[in-house]
């Protein structure tokens, strides 16, 4: 027998609740019935989002929702702050001149968090610097950048800042009006437990404003023309009807759990996890800033963590994620967040221990899931 | 009881099974297994487009694919014709202006279709036009524009041809490459019977050069890019797997079905359909080009076309679609693509005659469903 286990940072396994939802027969995207559905999407989002902002969906991957935080906030040869610690944040600098802007790149150690000075003295050095792009969680490094002391930044300026929290949002606390975070991205298939195929973004007022002097080219992907729209609970383009009936029953589920309890979930899956490659005397690849809603892990000396990952693939369908680039043979990361419980973390811990042990790493076996047992024994 | 049936141009109804395939637990969209479905999803796409052409797929509706075949052969300030006899011909005129390029627009009457020779004429007249934009299905208009004799015209010239086939592929026979059709657009939520959430592009040689040269941005919707990693079996950006799922199953029914049989069904339905408009004294918008995709029918006097659409969606829970803008109050449309029966549409002929009834038209019960039960009956 062999079942499939996804533990790697997206797609996350979906309830099969929200999968049978989603295979109703469909609905017209015009019809009343859709425009309620809209309409309760709107609000649900809003909840997750901690906003009272618009949240613009897209039928897209998160991909496109950051594409679209380009688009509709810059003009051609705008310079704009691209925060590069890993995969994800590279690639606001190749949108960014994809679209004819001007990167301000900082580079920043993969494994470690950026810090608010930097960004501070770039943008006092430089007024004319429209927008500064950053990761809630940099899901190629597993570190999360500090985006409450970011958003303290850049409010005494005139820059906006854009959060991709693609892999964050409900995985942990990012209370988008509290800490006055002008645009926020995510999409369906992360913390949220849907399917691949929606993308999301909160506006805040100060982006509303950058908004409106935009003169980059835009049109499927336009916050003005989704914004008329969407505020009357339908999309500009046929909606996917499909996924908006899963995130239906997504959002009733969120609040049968509660928001703060999936915090606290996914936090105590994190430190179980954590305390279980600590007992393997396995270290984490980020030092200071580790996120909880993935952990990416060195692997040993002498294994390569590609090797890992093929295992447990292979021998048993567990699905982990490998390093990528730089960090590729280095690490392996394991998701949180979503729809994964405390025995699917000790699977895969079982798993990593089975794995290292066949490829040679010497260490007490059963260490890592009695460590991870531990924690979640004494939270009950 | 209240049977909901979707008649209305997309999107349509969805086989149970698909939905069911579509329900399965999610799989990673880097596995072995789900590189597997790509490829065949690629096989299953080229047979039906009926090219040997790369077929990309994105995730979005078929406005996204519409833009990108803009985005990935234009520069700014380009011309190039946009073939406008109805809301969809429109778009085109609206993606150029977003994008900075000239739109030469080729207004026809709503309800026909373009002459060839009128496209030809400016072709001739202007040698610096690097595209020609048009709809194969108007679907505003139920127009089938004559797509084989305007490649015809663009194949002596520079020129692209640029079909936007969202609601005609699969509703009856385009041959991409026996046609010689440089781009070809769909989507997965009408003939193909799936959600919507998938644009398609074929993409031919003429199109791969014009692409060389164009300086237009893209990112999310990159041609180079996905030529790049979809012709390897994956998606540059996170796959909608649930949609590449059903996708697979839809190929595996048009097998089963046989896609002579699909568009000879498809026409079937809609000759019943337009021998049962006769029959009620009925006439279509289209009198020359009706295409067999959908029909787009004259309320006749005295009655809002709204008023029937409305009174089949309120009182039998079937849903046609009405006109828009100039033709809003005067037609109504009533899909034949896709995974709809027989019965399917001799039901929304029962409707349309009784809500005809009702709205205080003169004719005979029944004579309708006659007509089109003389038809599908004569066709066992």
């Amino acid at each position: 027998m062999k079942k499939v286990s996804l533990l790697a940072p997206g797609p996350t396994p979906v309830p099969s609740r929200t999968l049978l939802a989603m295979a109703q027969p469909l609905i017209h995207h015009r019809s009343a019935d859709f425009l309620e559905i809209f309409g309760k999407v709107r609000q649900g989002l809003k909840k997750v989002f901690q906003t009272e902002n618009e949240v613009l969906t897209f039928c897209s991957s998160g991909t496109g929702a950051m594409e679209s935080s380009v688009a509709n906030l810059l003009s051609p040869g705008d310079k704009a702050i691209a925060i590069r610690g890993g995969k994800f944040g590279e690639r606001w600098t190749e949108i960014l001149k994809a679209y004819g802007c001007q990167p301000v790149n900082l580079d920043v150690p993969w494994g470690q968090a950026v810090k608010p000075a930097d960004v501070a003295k770039l943008l006092a050095d430089d007024p004319s610097i429209k927008a500064v792009y950053v990761q809630a969680l940099e899901t190629s490094t597993g570190v999360a950048h500090p985006i409450e002391e970011l958003a303290k930044v850049t409010a005494k300026t005139d820059a906006v800042l854009v959060v991709d929290a693609v892999s964050a949002l409900l995985a942990y606390d990012i209370p988008v009006d509290k800490w006055g975070l002008d645009v926020v991205i995510s999409g369906s298939q992360k913390a949220m437990m849907l399917p691949p195929g929606l993308g999301f973004v909160s506006i805040g007022p100060k982006a509303l404003k950058l908004m409106e002097s935009s003169k980059l080219p835009k049109f499927y992907f336009s916050w003005a023309k989704e914004l008329k729209n969407q505020t009357q609970n339908k999309g500009a383009f046929t909606s996917p009807v499909t996924l908006f009936m899963g995130l239906l029953d997504i959002f009733d589920y969120i609040d049968e759990l509660g928001m703060q309890n999936i915090f606290a979930e996914t936090g105590l899956k994190s430190k179980a996890f954590k305390a279980a490659m600590a007992a393997l005397g396995l270290t984490l690849y980020s030092k200071e800033c580790p996120s909880q809603a993935l952990t990416a892990v060195e692997a040993p000396a002498g294994v390569d963590a590609q090797a890992v990952v093929k295992w447990l693939k292979e021998k048993y369908g567990i699905f982990i994620a490998g390093g990528q680039d730089q960090a590729k043979g280095k690490i392996f990361r394991v998701a949180h967040m979503g729809h994964i419980s405390e025995f699917d973390t000790l699977q895969g811990i079982s798993a990593i221990e089975m794995a290292l042990a066949g490829l040679g790493y010497k260490f007490e076996m059963g260490a890592g899931v009695a460590a991870a047992q531990k924690v979640f024994g004494e939270a009950i």
